[in-house]
């Protein structure tokens, strides 16, 4: 039987065109061009959309990649899939983390073994601009969720405990091309706001994967769902959007028998936006061991990242008390910074993938957030 | 004997004008004319030095107080002090805490009892502008919080948890009396940017407390070391500078055997800007028990306040890891919510007191911060 | 015949809550309780909806009025029209303008007279949730203005030079309280974002007066035009509105020949964001007379005051060069800023009234915005 | 005798990265390898330190020129010098000027010719960190000024009406560096506020234009003036630094006699920061007629390129009014928007260079800025 060996590599980034890290893990042998299959990471800059720092550093990474593999650079997107979340305002480290996978030979099945991390990919069909944010979207996520599952050998939903995925959201030129169809769009506001087609796609694809998964039903799912119905949602939906897309991404990370990996993945979700323990209990998933709020040391070097959203509550109170982060005029940069001093003051290292800064979203329940980590199993 | 019988109440406030929670203590009778002595808070706005939110705060809370003790206006300030932090960015609830000290008859000497909860305040001599940030601030600091922690009835500087002092600044006016008596200045910069006046005098006020409480010895001030070695530092002083102000005023919170209150106060400071280890401690010292990251259910009602600061280390680096926050474009407001961030994940509520936001101080060590607790006893 | 004399009088404030100037207008008789009409001003601070600058100038302009009038403070409303636009950025001097109205004896009809300025007030009816940024709103406010048109005296829609509306906008409990009845509301964002609540009530308030004076047909006129239409708009419309009010305020400014005022006011619209010629074709409609970009030095001085829309062009394009406004991280005060810059640069005084920074508008042509201009005559 | 032919490309950015304006000018053989001198512009992003706009154009461009002129990048800067300015808010559109220079053959000496664009490069000694801000870098400057004049063939200060220059900043790394060598140096602040090291190098450049020009005589400079005796200024200096560098770079534009351009160049100063005026008489030295305003349409048409700083006061007053700048959070942002708005409501284009957002200089007068434009002849 062929199984999967995953790994993970974590490389802080000193500058968004800084390939050096990647470039020894080349140079080691640990990066093949038929092992990676993922680039994920926090890119310093302002996180807007005309953010710069990430577009120079997705820029460079597709170059970096492109030569790797010895391929041009437009061939990139079909072997290798990029999800590069802008914005490190506090304590989070840019870094770049490489997911590679091997095919290795391993017994048809073993008595006692424990589930480890394995990962799949897929692409959806092409989504027009008048499916953005609406049950077009939501479905053929679902689809491409089911197919990357497939691709991960998974089957059972609930050994999938992240799914990443980007999906196309709208320009001025689609709303065009689909008002010029006779077509009606989600929104006319380009922003991340929160009547957004930014953050309208972000959670119809975050639906699709609750769907796939089993997470909400399809009967429960309508247009007239979305940004409306908090209470259905994923635990396990991290979901970005841009407008140059056509169609969707999605990579599912899960835990499997059959994995031969040393890395093992698991998940939880913070009750509200204050909730360390919410963070602990993800590590604890993943079988960190706590004392006393730290990780044990010896715990503590054995994990790998940890992946976590911050969307701000669209609440203005927490515990019963007001707070005033919605009216915060960079409530965007300080909800995104301060998901990232959450995750920090739990795992003790800035290097957490953390993204996130929109009010509200179906990526976990109301208020809280999802968190899933990585951990080395020996 | 007279001894002290000192509380603290803390009031949540739905606006900078919302004195309804002192009003609801002086209707109660738990806020009288004679037992206030302090206002300390923390008020929604900008957090700048033309914060209207905090201007209009003190407006209010001065003509409540004024009305409360039957006194005009201007003569509120020498009854109560005010202490309000404006800017509370992220998860951090605009709140007042009322201090009051009553006198109450007590035996001499109680065989076996606890240290509790003590406070003073003295005002210092007048400042003029070509002492802010020099040794002459230092000097006068240091004496007024000899005389304050008289007036706690406190002599060991050990019992010192808390020392919260508002000294003058610098402001184009003074600047302009001092040069024209030929004098000169610590800075022409009026912000709260590494050379500014007001982080200068905020400084000076911190080594005053250091000088004070032997942290620091006098042979080891002179103006060349402020905001040079920052291998001086106070671990109890929080400070703060006006320009319109002429004179010093300090308020010491400590532990004494002769009080007869129900609290207690601790402190610790934090190894960094993530540590949140540190804020526990904090808590520990005042008599907080943790099991698992989070206080017990039933300790954490008797913490009554926490009363933190959040200053920006000057390095780029956590932990061996770089951090960008030196260069956020909102850096001020961020890592005054990143330090709201941290104390609420570890106390679960967000009506905390916690200032900063800005770059390195002699409040606290290099990288890290000063948290007080007060914890009621019974 | 009983005719108006009209007066405006600009008064710098030096911080939100400086009430001198108008209580100097006081003492000299020139505002007296039964003259004055309304205060129209600018207020510093953030300009956000928690604006405590500005909230806190209209809690004291209020208590002012109540005193001047000798009436309690919640029946000033009802006396006196209060226009309060926060947010100061750039070269906007901070300032509140108080408009008088006499009732003079004076000759029917005088062969040869000039149309000097009148103004006029009305309330709308109460406008339910559900009729914000739609019809109901649009119809109310063309109701009111008709209304407030009488009061001044004016029958031909020329005539008029000045609208300026408030409306209520939705809140969250608003919100609750359309839908518990069944009713839905034009959106769920209550920012002034490009799908805001805030943009839809200030743009059905423009339709609505577009409406009354036959700038547009109400044939023209359905919800689905609201913010989409932009070829439907007011050339004299400068709309706000607030979460908690319950009608619409409407105040009319305009030139009549049966005016005894020694002002005129006139009008124009800029072309575009950039158009200098746009202002000082508004400064010429009033009678100011321009040789070489700026006024006369004697015809400044019969300047009284400016009062500009600052609203930010939808398209990044201005005169076939692209700009980068829309995506600046601080549109909506730069917006503003850049309309200050814009009046000032033409005035050469900083005290003109610009408010702004919202994204299209049907306040004025698209890309283009709304200057008005009252001056003395002689 | 040989004589310059000097010519002057705009070509918009559609993004940092785009060099196709740059390319089809070399399509067409209007930019040479040998003619190329100077490329001078202003990038989107942030205008921050940490600018990824402006650090991804740089890289971008300097990979584009060494690609034009055959040799590699790091000896790019010795062939041409790149002058890139972050930050386009408001309405400057991005772009770049590509600054070419030809050497003609042409009569000695032609009688009744007009004066006509020239222009001259030199770098400087290398500048330690101790000098940074000082006289050492004002004397350097000035030298280094002085041979660029030479290289434009210019001998008479009069002649010169723009002076680019950047020099060396400071650094963590070069203050260590200093402060090993037992040296001072200028701030620790490291920012571009009013006390930052940023500032002190940009005004000892500006200082050491002064003393090239005459403008400033050297017996009026030493160390105690720089950001402190704002009467001693520049009219026609713009200068940037960074830290990376280590010496300074010069480049002068002025007319002269002996030039072959099609182009001239003159300049003015504003005198307060809405003087449109200024703006205009910069124009008008540069060959530009206006009637009411708005250049003549066939004199727009002639205009190639303005150069303006804008610098934010120092006061809080303009013309006798006070404005909130100084206060406002985003006053670099707001200040550089402003400035850019002036200019553009003169001369009817967004393409304008403009730079700026610190606080005073002495570059231009107190209160003032400087305007250079560069006009076509025929």
């Amino acid at each position: 039987m062929k199984a999967q060996r995953v790994e993970m590599f974590v490389c802080p980034m000193a500058s968004p065109s800084d390939t050096s890290g990647l470039q020894r893990l080349a140079d080691e042998g640990k990066v093949k061009p038929d092992t990676l299959v993922a680039l994920v990471g926090k890119t310093e800059g302002t996180g807007a959309h005309d953010d710069w720092g990430r577009v120079w550093a997705d820029v460079v990474l597709r170059e970096w990649t492109a030569r790797l593999l010895g391929i041009p650079v437009d061939e990139v997107a079909s072997h290798v899939i990029f999800v590069l979340s802008g914005g490190c305002p506090g304590v989070i480290t840019p870094h770049i983390v490489a997911v590679t996978r091997e095919w290795v030979e391993a017994p048809d099945q073993v008595a006692g073994a424990e589930k480890r991390l394995v990962v799949g990919r897929a692409g959806s069909d092409p989504m027009p601009p008048e499916e953005v944010g609406r049950m077009g979207q939501i479905r053929k996520v679902a689809e491409a969720t089911h197919r990357a599952m497939a691709d991960a050998g998974l089957t059972d939903p609930h050994d999938v405990h992240l799914v990443m995925v980007k999906v196309p959201g709208l320009t001025t030129a689609s709303i065009k091309d689909a008002e010029g169809r006779a077509k009606t769009v989600v929104s006319h506001d380009l922003t991340f706001g929160p009547e957004g087609a930014g953050v309208y796609a972000n959670d119809a694809a975050a639906l699709g994967v609750a769907m796939a998964l089993g997470e909400v039903k399809e009967s429960a799912l309508s247009d007239a769902v979305v940004r409306r119905d908090w209470n259905l949602y994923s635990e396990v939906a991290m979901t970005s959007s841009g407008g140059e897309k056509r169609h969707g991404e999605v990579v599912v990370f899960g835990n499997s028998i059959t994995s031969r990996s040393a890395l093992r993945i698991g998940h939880a979700v913070t009750k509200d936006f204050i909730d360390a323990e919410g963070v602990r209990n993800a590590l604890r998933t993943a079988g960190i061991h706590f004392s006393d709020g730290l990780p044990d040391e010896s715990d503590l070097s054995r994990l790998v990242h940890v992946f976590a959203k911050s969307v701000i509550p669209g609440s203005d109170q927490i515990r019963g008390q007001r707070i005033t982060l919605l009216d915060d005029t960079d409530a965007y940069q300080i909800g995104k910074a301060l998901g990232g001093m959450l995750v920090a003051s739990v795992t003790g290292r800035t290097t957490n993938y953390v993204s996130g800064g929109e009010r509200n979203s179906h990526q976990g329940p109301p208020g809280g957030n999802i968190v899933a980590a990585v951990v080395r199993t020996d």
